[in-house]
């Protein structure tokens, strides 16, 4: 028998990434990008003449069809594969990213007399403009005492699904009514593929409220909000929903003409991208936490029970992998910390020198940062630059650097930066452990995790633990082709279930960052420090972070 | 009869700078400055091969002689005056700068047998290497319960005389031996013009712990200190204390040759470079607080009562105007906190476009700075970059910044670094009030007054209080010839009291900072914010800055 293959389609914020994946090994045997035609859509709608509002990001869904139209191919001719041996196709998303279509599933914005509203296209992820709606979500909500809130740390996003719904109805009543379904981008795309409406439990439950046992927020709630929300779910939503590892459908001809693959091609139900990349690092069971580690770090961690982790993003049955509750937790700045500092803050002799070394900036301070001592430079600082998600969950707490003095140098920032970050994620794991939910060993995947050595080690440091980096730079690809081989199913040559799809597919690395015990003791110290501090400044007894920003918005 | 002029020489860290001032209007008619051609030796001595250990700064005396000679017939030849009609010469210094002495004066550097023993030169006032004795001597006065502590903020610095004098003992008793007389340099001046040993009060009550009614501490506790230091007042000090604002003899036929004034001019006790600006500005009564702005701040305020202020730097009668307490506070870091900034946190793209504005950097920042509103920042900071010197006294607390976000942009920190040390100043404002000690005009002097408009209207606005600004670049210089006419006295035509002199020399502009009223509302909400960090970080609620310290100290 030939080797058997499956595909993995991860669209991204600018891109979809491609990957052609041998079954049996998990080897990655093609790649295929392709960029975004209309990339994110945050000034004009396409007609280039339409004016988008501060605040929003739109896509196109055209540009996820051609991403399967161009990619879907190359990866087969890079492979030297035919569309025989490819048993499975799995895809993941960004996510909450939706769009409103008719009920054949074509997009409001296809439609001449919809394409120039802005509310018919795509809301990407990281649309921001329905704050309003997600502060008056919250509120009524609050006042309800409505149980949902404490899944989702006592607060649901303005990114996430309701909120987004309901500024289109605000804005755009035509649109909203329109709309005979209203989907996760990612569930669109499983409809295209499969020509079924097969809606998934991970974006389901972590960013439209949804709960496995319970279903989505009473209809009392909705009517609420707005009573033409009242039958919200039964009219653009669906309450059967799939959970992830379940098989969607097969490619239909349509599809199969699209990409070239074969007409009854298993699809796996869809996925969000940071979610996905969770067997692809082989974590099949509870007590293991996945950091994914970018601009910002999302923490994702299986459990067998339901428990209530002040702070957390979310827990959703089947969310990660099926059987499993899944566990979701947030650090909002990470690499946008060092973005931020290289931007404002590296002086001009620095850059010189990295130029003259002939290496990144980042590269440069991280050097510099790795010969002090712990400690040495007597800085600690609050992660605070872009609020706090997990686990106070407070946009309007601010960044803090103490310690300075006239000899502060930048790489001691730079290190107090690093450290911040790692307490926070420590702040993370003690709050999970505190409250009944396991947590015994650390992965990290992400371009953090695969390049700075310096920070992982310090994260092993900090959390005394030792830390296992993914061994694929497309992890999320990877999981996705992993739930095509389940999605096929062992009679076709993949796996009947996840654990056993992750020994022959999952991948780490050989060698580990392991906790050097002195550094874990001087590290015990400083996270002593941050831990009062994060308490003192971010649990109500001096709110001046909050105070501050209130007299910004006030000064404008 | 002709006009009459005196003579001020300001003996500043690197050079000397000599004005000739018009008595009756206080014109400042010529200057002349002189760089020290020994300058600040804190590498080598003289020899170019005895090393000095670090923190060391010593001087040369005969760099002070050389700015005698050349200075004075300089200023004399620019403004085409005859000696005959010079009346007077004052003199100020930095302080603590002392030196060892044999009997008649001459310093012990000049003899060949000591020339290669640093501890014979002059000791400069940063010169820092006293700290362990500073160190011994502060737990020795607190163990003994010494009043004297009150006085001097409860600490006693390594700059000053008492373990200057002590380092020389430890290390090199030979020199404390041969030592005739230890003075300080301001007064050896005076010893080479007048030909008398007329210590000043000034420097004798801020640096050398006297006291015009207590005298000096006890025989027993220079005796606790060191057996060999029970009598050193006697032996090497003087009980004869001048107050500033008297004559302290007249020029001697030697220094007439070595000046080209005429022998018999008047001469006047000698003074230091920030207390004497005070008359400078027209100060000579209470309620008037001066704050001489540059890398560091110092402020000075005359007072009618003794009062024991926290974290004051120093109370001495006769120490800044005679018949007044001469009060002084300071704070440790302020054009250092913006040198720091600019050297350790600039962008490359801000030095570029300072470049191609043809601006300095400062400059452009505090153009980007004033553009801000009032809180518009978010950020505030505490201005402990360098310890703080008054109200807490506490050389290991460090900066903080807070505030912080992904936006936080350069010019932010940098109005965030000012206002902090506008709030610093308000303090010490505020703790002179509560403690009984009214100030009810706010002036300054120096290069960040007279230079930095965005900085100043902040500090009026932070205060509430109008601040009036030295009309004189070289206000210690011109106080110093005041006191040159005070000591000429009126029959000789110059003046008999400083109220008199200064109503006829001193100068202020004639534009003021004037608080605007919804500015010190604005800031009064983010002063109660500073207050609340500063005694939280400062007043021991939580000490994480010294444990820090601690830590610090201890990886290295």
């Amino acid at each position: 028998m030939s080797k058997k293959y499956t595909i993995g389609v991860d669209y991204g914020t600018q891109s979809g990434r491609t990957v052609l994946v041998e079954v049996d090994s998990g080897r990655e045997v093609a790649t295929a990008v392709k960029a975004y035609p209309h990339g994110v859509m945050d000034e004009y709608l396409p007609d280039g003449r339409t004016k988008l509002a501060h605040d929003w990001a739109l896509q196109h869904p055209q540009d996820y069809l051609d991403v399967l139209r161009e990619t879907v191919p190359a990866v087969l001719e890079e492979a030297g594969i035919t569309a025989e041996d490819i048993i499975g196709v799995g895809i993941d998303f960004t996510a909450c990213t939706m769009l409103p279509t008719d009920k054949a599933g074509t997009p409001l914005c296809f439609m001449q007399e919809h394409a120039g509203n802005p509310h018919a296209y795509v809301k990407l992820w990281k649309h921001h403009a329905a704050q309003d709606e997600a502060n008056k979500l919250n509120r009524i909500a609050a006042e309800r005492g409505e149980d949902f809130l404490k899944r989702y740390g006592g607060k649901i996003s303005s990114e996430w699904l309701i909120p987004k719904i309901w500024q289109i109805l605000d804005e755009a009543p035509e649109i909203y009514e329109k709309a005979d379904r209203i989907m996760e981008a990612a569930d669109w795309v499983i409809l295209q593929l499969t020509g079924k409406e097969m809606r998934n439990s991970c974006t389901a439950g972590y960013k439209a409220i949804w709960h496995k046992q319970q279903g989505y927020p009473s209809k009392d709630f909705f009517k609420a909000l707005d009573p033409r929300l009242e039958n919200l779910v039964e009219e653009k939503l669906s309450t059967e929903i799939h959970p992830i590892g379940a098989k969607a459908g097969e490619i239909t001809k349509e599809a199969a003409a699209l990409t070239g693959l074969k007409a009854g091609t298993a699809v796996a139900v869809a996925n969000v991208d940071a979610h996905v990349a969770v067997p692809a690092v082989g974590i099949t069971d509870e007590g293991k936490l996945l950091m994914i580690m970018g601009t910002s770090t999302c923490h994702i961690l299986l459990g067998t029970q339901e428990k209530l982790v002040p702070g957390m993003c979310g827990v959703v049955e089947d969310g990660v992998i099926p059987g499993y509750l899944g566990y979701e937790a947030g650090q909002s700045c990470v690499g946008d910390h060092f973005e931020w500092f290289v931007d404002n803050c590296v002086p001009a002799h620095y850059i010189k020198e990295a130029e003259e070394q002939g290496v990144d900036i980042h590269r440069l301070l991280t050097e510099k940062a790795g010969r002090l001592a712990i400690g040495e430079s007597g800085l600690i600082a609050l992660d605070w630059w872009n609020g706090n998600r997990s686990v106070l969950v407070d946009v309007d707490l601010t960044g803090l650097l103490l310690g300075c003095t006239l000899l502060t140098k930048p790489e001691e920032i730079y290190r107090a930066l690093i450290e911040a970050t790692a307490y926070g994620t420590r702040m993370i794991i003690e709050t999970f452990r505190e409250n009944g939910v396991p947590i015994n060993d650390l992965y990290a995947a992400g371009g953090i995790a695969e390049k700075n050595k310096l920070m992982m080690q310090i994260y092993a440091d900090v959390t005394g633990m030792e830390i296992r980096i993914s061994a694929s730079p497309q992890a999320p690809a990877l999981g996705s082709a992993m739930f095509g081989a389940l999605a096929a199913g062992k009679d076709k040559g993949g796996y009947d279930d996840i654990v056993e799809a992750a020994k022959h597919m999952a991948k780490v690395r050989e060698d580990y960052y392991k906790p050097v015990p002195e550094n874990v003791e001087a590290y015990n110290k400083l996270y002593a420090e941050y831990k009062t501090l994060h308490d003192y400044f971010g649990r109500g007894v001096n709110d001046v972070m909050k105070r501050l920003k209130k007299i910004k918005a006030e000064s404008k």
